[in-house]
């Protein structure tokens, strides 16, 4: 029996195998495509049926693609020819919701924001807010460890998920992680899942972490400065200062001036950066003071309200970054390193230099309360992410390892990133993951090509 | 040349090989007791000594016991016959604090009081807050993963690391994590490394994640129960109603009676359950009113309080459980089952019945608000745990599986708890997690016989 003819008795009536239909799959939202288009790709409802598709997957020795919906920015989800894709979007249910454990069980392709407008019913809110909560499947932000912009308050996606289901690539079915809050029983398994990339195993069920919703009135804050260099130290002062902004991000000239273009509004046009910050819960009043008071004393032109009409205003910049930078440019390529908060300044110093080094423009964005960067490349094509342009954003990687820093914050290393891995890692590390990936998928099945080349 | 000679070379001055000097490193705070004594105990003051000893321990095939201040619960860091104690309680220096980066670099050796007592004067806190934590280490701390009192509002040790810096056995060293709050950079081999309870490597340097310490006036609460059920119940309502504690823990009759006697202390006597509730932060008083009234609902007899000196008394009678319980008998073995919340009312009645059955007091507190449980089992005999004893605990470990919950909330496996840990993990997982023991230590020379029998 064929592959295709096998697949289809195990998950009947989902297996895509027509070109239109396996067009999305070679693609995600880095502005890679695969060279081809994958075999097949199965849409399986149940754990029964992810198991099947696996041990047919590892009978007949084709690799496997574990697809979210596809919104990652490293190309982890991408798959081509003579891969085989398992897309969990049918997967999408909330199995349970405790309040009294806080916790809610669900499967891996549900949206994050359809999950927390559920969770809303029970005043309960699951943390982790990527970017693309709109569009990013849970499972999605599990395999990459999705951060966003509340992590400094509120953590990464790690910290938000107690147990995992996990379907190896040989059928057999693990549980990892606990149903409560505390748990030691040999090595966190779990952890180890969350941020893999689809490389060791498939998530077909998550048992998240859960806290009550933030109440009470948020406070935002706008601040324009006239030299980056103020900006990026004040939010290293506000940490220093003991204040916790739920949010605290920075846009860079070259961001602003995309923004100016794209929405023809004359901003500040003195301005080096631009300052947002959002304080919440209990403490929002006092907070939120505190960190006006830090952005005025570093220079910046503050306003801050507690409006929410004044606070969309405040807002509106920040939002309007990524279709700006989009609208100029033939293709992007969205950079992500992370540095400690108190080197922001010198990542943003060594940001400028390349930029006139390679002649590019490098708007730059920054979730700035966490020191995660992104820097983007644009350029006029909008094929294949040209030399010139990696060669730059080599450069922009060793500086985030020369700060002490990493070259990857929250989008993950999946094809984009993975020949800089080991310089990260160095030597002995990179052996020990290669040995992790060899422990779980001996034969290479899984994702293959992603975070390590074969 | 001798090993010990050896040894010698590479740390001079800090061999231990004397019968006296050895005692302390065969037993740890278990009850738990080695059959004889270990080679030698190195004292390490460097990285680089660290290296040596275990390139030495390498070369002559000598199993390796890292070792703290030895005062785990599970017999994870004692050493016997034949093995090589690596103390690290000389390595016990602040490397940095950082304020702007809210993190601390610091040597394992150090005290967790002594660390937070030099962080509070930066405003800083490092929350992992085990029981123990005025005897106990970071390192020690982070080989378990400790837990403690306030887990359920301010996260397990593996919340508050970022990055380790860890020797292998075989000399060579890894930094694994981030000294950022996000990175997303291949496997997360930094929380493999939490609780791995010193088989995978030796913690020589770790980066911890701060916190602002908390600031204003916490209240406190305690209430006596008439039925332990309510008692439990509230627990789960509590957290149903969306409030955080941050502490929530709960005594039971037993435990209550065992004071009495310590004390003298004539207590409510017809009280069935004891729960001392804390609130702080700065949503401390709308928190406290509503824990208070929750227990109230639930039949508590409830106090209140922002005094020191009345919230000391309330604190007292829970200060008073272990020593109360350990005055009371020959031996102790102290258990730790966690079970989702809402399953206390369950796990309770299950301890009551398996008391009824083996004929033995069970008394048990239990951090209620993230459903961890102490069933405390004495006998009288101060020797080895009885037979009868270990298949009492054998029951209250499979109470703890059946209501989904686990057999070590933040104790860890060590020696005593390795025989049931397959029952938890099942075969697939056991064999995984085996399989990473192998990849990071192939000749078994870590801790050989902790977590998994040899």
């Amino acid at each position: 029996m064929s592959l295709v003819a096998r697949l289809e008795r195990a998950v009947p009536g989902r297996v895509v195998s027509d070109p239109v239909g396996l067009a999305p799959y070679t693609a995600d939202r880095s502005g890679h495509r695969a060279a081809g288009r994958p075999i097949a790709a199965v849409e399986p409802e149940t754990v029964e049926e992810v198991q099947e598709v696996c041990r047919i997957a590892s009978a007949e020795g084709v690799p496997v693609v574990t697809r979210g919906a596809g919104t990652g920015l490293a190309g982890g989800a991408i798959a081509g020819p003579g891969e085989l894709v398992v897309s969990l979007m049918r997967m999408d249910r909330i199995l349970e919701v405790s309040r009294e454990n806080r916790l809610a069980v669900v499967q891996p392709g549900i949206l994050n924001a359809a999950l927390n407008a559920e969770l809303a019913q029970y005043g309960l809110w699951w943390a982790p807010d990527p970017a693309s909560r709109d569009i990013s499947t849970v499972g999605g932000n599990i395999a990459m460890n999705a951060g966003g912009l509340l992590c400094a308050k509120y953590g990464v996606t790690r910290e938000a998920v107690l147990a995992l289901k996990v379907v190896l690539i040989d059928g057999r079915v693990i549980d990892v992680g606990h149903r409560t809050v505390k748990g030691v029983t040999g090595y966190d398994l779990c952890a180890l899942m969350i941020g893999s990339e689809g490389t060791l195993g498939i998530v077909v069920e998550a048992t998240l972490k859960l806290v009550p919703i933030v109440t009470g009135e948020p406070v935002t804050i706008g601040a324009f400065f006239d030299r980056l260099d103020d900006a990026a130290g004040a939010a290293a002062e506000i940490s220093r200062r003991g204040l916790v902004p739920a949010i605290l991000e920075l846009l860079d000239r070259p961001s602003l001036d995309c923004v100016a273009a794209y929405t023809g509004e004359r901003l500040n046009e003195t301005a080096d950066a631009y300052v947002l910050a959002q304080c919440d819960g209990p403490d929002a009043e006092r907070t939120g003071a505190g960190v006006a008071q830090a952005l005025r004393e570093a220079g910046g032109d503050v306003r801050s309200t507690t409006d929410p009409a004044e606070s969309e205003r405040l807002w509106s910049l920040r939002r309007n970054v990524f279709p700006a930078v989009e609208a100029a440019s033939g293709g992007l390529l969205v950079e992500d390193i992370a540095v400690p908060r108190d080197r922001m300044v010198d990542a943003f110093a060594a940001i400028r230099s390349i930029e006139r080094r390679y002649e590019v423009s490098i708007p730059t964005g920054c979730h700035a309360g966490d020191g995660n960067l992104h820097p983007v490349f644009s350029y006029d094509d909008g094929g294949a992410v040209p030399d010139r342009i990696w060669e730059a954003a080599g450069e922009v990687f060793q500086t985030a390892l020369d700060l002490g820093g990493t070259l990857s914050g929250e989008h993950g290393i999946g094809l984009l990133k993975r020949r800089w891995l080991a310089d990260e890692l160095g030597d002995a590390q990179f052996e020990l993951q290669r040995g992790v990936k060899e422990l779980f998928d001996p034969r290479g099945l899984l994702n293959p090509g992603k975070v390590f080349a074969v």
